[in-house]
């Protein structure tokens, strides 16, 4: 079975990070995963949300858009229908929480992070991509933000990946047409040290097995360490304080 | 470390299911677990969404909501508020995506069925009670209005159950308060042949390893497996239905 | 005429309600009139609304709603359509101004309560049934949280009843399928000592006259001297603080 | 006990109906009441809400608005705001219904009327007067669009009044004033033929017997009565043809 | 060309401006144009909105609406609908822009004001129309809360006026007859010193030359400077402390 | 008076247009005036709204948004708030106008055409900006749908700049900075042609004269000109077909 860019069911689409795409956030990076087009930016503020109110900590949060034209038809915009779909909820939810697994909140202190990640173009994969950009922006934000003193509040490197089961293959990192008709769709969250921080696995109308479950496993392992190194080339010496 | 009720690690709560609770529905069933308490409620429409009209297809999909007093705190309704959370978004289309993988949508034909599963009493595991129960909802409404003729719309059996980390330690359907001090969270969704059909872990300000991963598959297989036993006692003859 | 339960036209259906029916609020009633089963629980909160701050006074407010296959045809969800209709609004007005009347808000003190009506089935008679079980829950919340000390909040027993006018009889708590073909429809609130509180006839495309007010207004006193004495029983020794 | 504009108890207030204050409409009347000023527009469209399709009937609803600035002081407009409130709802799905019971939809065919009921400025008793304001943009609207074939869609005149129980008195047609003090606020709606169309007696905070109920129903059947002959002589030859 | 009027191009239509409209709002003036007729109410609060609290500032805004049926066709109601439309806004942006241009809202101190503009019957002109009586409904407010102390908050007179090319022409003030058929269409806002506040000029479907816009903004100073002469003499001595 | 950028009064900012930027719609342009980036995507769609139905006419229309992280400070996101601002609606009704003003609708025929406007990076004169990329955009798709045949539906081409009076200069292209303490801006819509579509000048706590109006008028004119020059250049060819 042949992948229709000509990859080993094992391989990445080519990945590229460029930061600094807009210049006002605190950290802005533009992840490209083949077609997938993902603007990350950070931005920090010195407020916390009321229920932290007084606590010493902070929080990071994400929101998560598809741009109308970002996929082969257009979809309406979210804004003019006056509210976000399940789906980007969904997706939001995800982005936050995998970004908090890898912050220390209290050496954060009483700061906010949201992390805006808009898709300008859409091939598969929007809501890894968004993690993994995510995490970089992050990174650059909290690096500017967080001058010598103490502890860097990033315990650890983030990145995920997709993976799934297309006419019974098991596949890393599907684009849109791969994933529209794959039969298991699973979406890996890992950290530098190699651990999971979310593992979501969904057979629509199909259902995996053990075997399936593990093999699908150890190729997205392998996708989110690749996605690492990545990030440590993009983030070069601010990586160092990453766990410090 | 015992559970504050006493059950072994690898044990269910006290499950139960009434059926018939509410006696205009098509399919009504009244699931507890512990104190967790969901009305499951099947209705079928002779209708299609306009996606699938004239495709000779059915749909089957599900709504969730907590009541105001369902929880220690009482929280605000959805309907004052004029929107559903990000997290009722997640679960009801969790619940329909789940209930759709044992649906034969084609024997179903051009109806429409929505499972409303109102939890009347929370205690953790919601989702998860709301996916059991709702299955045999749906059973009991497609026995009646799939009457002899051809093939049951049912493909298999389904249940589904949480397992989670807490002090270091995998348990089996959490209560709410092991639930909150989880370091993980899991929710296993499977058919009665033993198929996954939907797996999310997630570790939020935690993460998981390979063997943590394996032993929380392990003891939702048993859970899963547990419930469905139950269903088909409660189910009767119309278990037999199932798969035919 | 002949009504399809064989009750007598002066006759209330069999009234049950069930204490602590969810753990959680500090007052949890089932109320159960024949077939129209509510749901009412009362939250107690240590703050006040913004135009009571500082004003050394508490707040009764009710909020109402139907779960969508409590009814025939399944009615859809408020909170998926982003809004309560016209009907909930009057009627959660209505509950709680009514229950307002025999509460002592300087003797509750800066305390809010809030009571959901949650209609389980809905059988004809769910705004009164709303009204007679809410009393209860909040009765028995008001005894939790207001010990021994000085006055009790509530001044009197409150409860509802529906009557109307069915081919031309007048009749007493009328079930769905008289409700839909009465000519005249009133309900009825009433105190322990006999006052009204609330009156609401309405006669949509039918009108009455003074006779037939008589007439109606005599049924309900009646029905609703029977209510407050179940509440009684149900309330035991919590009744004998009311009023003290 | 002496009235603030020093009318005796059953006195109402000045009324004055002026025809045709807005050009557009097919019946137009602004209606006052002492200080209260409503804006009664009716308006006919050819076709009917879904639920009347093809049944060979016709509607007849109610808009109710109170300007942002006829109340003493500024309330938010509900276009603003994103919603109209449970006050609103209320009121407007009363005047629908009052309306409602004196056209013989039959008659009107497959029409539909909107009576937008605009309060410029508020005294007291808007709601009754948009009532009986209406009524009469309803009769100019129907007598402008049904020509002299068959029966006239009205049945008989309309009109509502409010009374209230004021420092121990009965009182006919409060102003704001004396409505903000009113223990017991009462609004009835009869029809030329004096019967009883709605009857909403309310007491927040106090309570009615059935002295006081027949007392006020006594003074509103006056007020009512009165009211239909002033609409009687500002319709001037239309009102031959109600009840035709 | 002659107009449906009579009128010449020049000519203005009767303006009529009627003072204390409503008795509640501190200043209310109905301004009628022909067949417009705008209700401008002026309310005065004590207190600013978030951004300028502290500033010793103050605040003018405006709000705008049709009434349902102030049109030849009924529009349906914005609170109704649950948001206002794009014009609605972009109305109610101008005229606040516009009023705010001869305010000096230091010298009016912390202090807001809306001016509500509602159209009780349009024929074409209503933005302008409302600029114009909103203008003197804010005088007289200002006046009465802003005693003998220190300088007078409006610094000049502000008045604005339609213009446009229709069949070829330039025309003052179209009505809405003409306004539907125009090739142009131009609001102009001018100063009692005889200064731009805004112009806006559109050619939807059409386009317009230099000549053109140099007629029309010739044209709209001649009315602009005829309305201000008419809003002196409805503000009387008012008027005198303009600019003062 | 030097800008901060050291450009002459008269002088655009440095204009670049990326086509194809993304991949998708029928026409895709990124446009940059100095550091304002604007993604404009045309998507066309074969069907019209409804108030089209039949009549063989084509429909044009724009969306406009900011990212949330496109300016200075982190705006909230439209599509969480539930809605879209004034402003935004403003902007979007402002470019599909300008937009229609240059197609012949009869010519394109059944097809709607949306032009989204995404703000990547906003550093002033967004709106203007945005009326020049969608052009483009717009020129691109209708040459890949209205092959050979016929009339091509663009009569002419469009561009718009804004001009502004800062320190008592008028400058041709504000910057934000410059925006955001002009005392007059301006918004100019003009054809191929050297006709007006559009002109906007508002003074918000200034006013401007005849004199200054000339001056704008002329810079902007020549600012028009100059971007119709690089539209050219951009659409090579297709620029041929414009107007034929």
């Amino acid at each position: 079975m042949k992948r229709n860019d000509g990859r080993a069911n094992k391989e990445l689409r080519p990945v590229k990070m460029t930061r600094d795409f807009v210049i006002y956030p605190e950290g802005s990076v533009l992840i490209e995963m083949g077609s997938t087009r993902v603007l990350c930016n950070a931005s920090v503020e010195e407020k916390v949300p009321r229920f932290l109110a007084g606590k010493g900590k902070g929080w990071v949060t994400a929101e998560y858009s598809l741009l109308p034209r970002s996929t082969h038809q257009r979809n309406s915009r979210e804004a003019a229908k006056g509210k976000q779909t399940g789906r980007t909820q969904e997706i939001q939810r995800l982005i936050g929480r995998a970004l908090r697994s890898v912050v220390d909140l209290e050496a954060l202190g009483e700061k906010s992070i949201t992390v805006d990640c808009d898709v300008l173009q859409a091939d598969g994969g929007t809501r890894t991509a968004s993690i993994t950009g995510a995490f970089v922006a992050l990174a650059i934000a909290l690096d500017k933000v967080c001058k010598d003193e103490g502890k860097f509040p990033l315990k650890d490197f983030l990145a995920a990946i997709s993976v799934g089961i297309v006419d019974g293959d098991e596949m890393l990192d599907l684009c849109y047409e791969e994933d529209s008709r794959a039969e298991v769709d699973m979406n890996i969250v890992m950290t530098g040290g190699g651990s999971y921080v979310e593992l979501q696995g969904t057979g629509e109308e199909h259902t995996f097995d053990k075997k399936q479950l593990k093999k699908m496993v150890g190729l997205g392992e392998k996708g989110c360490s690749r996605l690492i190194e990545i990030q440590k080339e993009v983030l070069g010496k601010i990586s160092e304080r990453v766990g410090k």
